[in-house]
């Protein structure tokens, strides 16, 4: 089996290559190759017998997917996106890579003849307010980013494309990813790991936002899992809706910090500082608290059942099995 | 005003060019420019004060947006489109023109600066099955063939834009257009508007598909009025839900039957012939019956309240308020 895996410097996609690797198979069929494409070069990972080819590319460049789609990949991983916050800020920018990008990808696998399978890692943020408690499979998409639009709009193309058997598609809309891992960032959600992250490292970290503020979460390591799911589905299950909302666990802050002092302690609940931020608090009120992903839970994704798993899952791939001690602690 | 009008050379384009000419203003603004564009010329309408210009060329060509938009139209009517069946055979060319064609025009308009009404004819195509009864406002679209993919993205592209106020832009999801002026067509649709058209015109008509078939119209003339409508709404009632599901009549080829009879009597529809085809039958079946549009409504958009209304509107627009008795009428 030939892997193309697109985005694979980002975190998501650089932890797919390691468990790729290390697999060396999907579905039972061995991968005999697997070429990581980034905009800068991705990592390589150990332990793939198969030929591992890196490249660092820019998708929406022309000529890139035809030479991505030259080695007639079976199975197509596609992560690579210009992010929320960018893409708001630059228009030209998200459309070229989030949309042009998608589409040039999918008219070169089309030109193949082979019809693929391409798991495409789209968005929640298809999804705009207002919104139900608990949102169903078939609410409406209405984005409220420029992002969330190209993500649907690609969605759209992967589901028409699919339809027709030119492809073999499917749309992964994913949770917010906790705990993430590495520096804190500015992004308004990054407090969601960050006060998780920071003090299992023995370190300080802003929570911006009351405790009641409800969000709708996956791992990491549960992301992976969505894609290599995704890999080997039967699609024939699936009819034209190819998008399918990640199960996710909508859990509160309170219910992070909860989880927290039961993995860690207090001492390390003690680390995080309320500071807050009318701003954050505001953007994140328009974000959707849950999500019933009753579809993908039926065709078997999987995601973690509480939030003290997904600490664990922290804990055991970022940090070796290690919780640091805050400084201060006795 | 200037106006920007594309697809000016199609049924409905023709007559709102028309309209426009005739009623010289918009809102009570005078129109002094009207820009005429399709791929071949479109005619000239007779009577505006203003400058008419007509112009044949193709919006997804090169240029061709940039040279539309340099005229810095305050309103623009966005009616062109490769139709349903031409897009599902000639995938790359719906692409082009309905998506492509689409995102150029609105580049070229956002460029302005200026920020002008913008006025695109989407379709109800954008939905799929399987459907309820009645559509709500809310049901996701789900596009079963090409032509409602490409016409969604763009409603997805109009949304963004206008929420971003780059342009103020609106998107009307129109009901099957009934009664379609012109001669027969092999549109799986046509026999909605020939068992209509032909016997007022004293001529015979198929009817493939049995009486209880149901389905959704508007006249032409209700949707130039929807056009003219949205030129004029407040946009900021609608929020970041620019696409509107337009008003129709739900009614069943036996209604439409009956409402012959009533307009033309019984010898009209004695010129209706049973010709059962299954095939046509079976793709009918998977369209809508009907859909609430209360959003609509309650914008202002109207339309016929009966069969007998949208007949009227044929043999007064179309006859000049003649019915032809047919050859073999006593």
């Amino acid at each position: 089996m030939r892997i193309l895996l697109i985005g694979a410097a980002g975190m998501i996609g650089r932890k797919l290559a390691v468990r790729l690797a290390a697999d060396g198979a999907v579905g039972g069929v061995a991968i005999t190759a697997l070429d990581l494409v980034d905009v800068v070069p991705p990592p390589v990972p150990a332990g793939l017998p198969g030929r591992v080819t890196v490249r660092a590319a820019d998708l929406s460049a022309p000529g890139t997917a035809d030479q991505l789609a030259a080695a007639r990949p079976d199975l197509v991983f596609h992560l690579a996106a210009i992010v929320s916050g960018e893409a708001e800020v630059d228009l030209a920018k998200g459309y070229r890579v989030n949309l042009d990008g998608t589409r040039a990808l999918l008219d070169a696998l089309m030109a193949t003849g082979t019809c693929p399978r391409v798991i495409f890692a789209s968005s929640l943020a298809v999804f705009g307010p207002p919104f139900p408690a608990r949102i169903p499979d078939d609410f409406a998409p209405q984005p409220a980013t420029s992002y969330g639009a190209q993500k649907l709009m690609a969605e759209i193309l992967v589901s028409d494309l699919s339809r027709r058997g030119l492809i073999d598609g499917i749309s992964l809309r994913l949770p917010t990813i906790c705990v993430r891992p590495g520096a804190p960032n500015r992004a308004a959600s990054g407090f969601f790991s960050g006060i998780l992250r920071e003090p299992l490292a023995g370190l300080p970290a802003d929570l911006p936002v009351p405790e009641t503020t409800r969000h709708y979460f996956a791992s990491p390591r549960a992301a992976v899992g969505f894609f290599l799911h995704a890999a080997t589905l039967d699609t024939g299950a699936l009819g034209q809706a190819r998008a399918l909302t990640m199960p996710g666990l909508s859990a509160t802050v309170g219910d992070q910090i909860d989880a927290l002092r039961r993995i860690a302690g207090p001492s390390a609940v003690a680390l995080i500082r309320r500071t807050d931020d009318p701003l954050v608090a505001r953007i994140v009120a328009g974000w959707a608290a849950d999500f019933d992903a009753a579809r993908a839970r039926a065709l078997g994704f999987t995601v973690e059942a509480d939030m003290d798993a997904i600490l664990r899952v922290h804990v055991e791939d970022e940090l070796g099995g290690r919780i640091v001690a805050p400084a201060s602690a006795p």
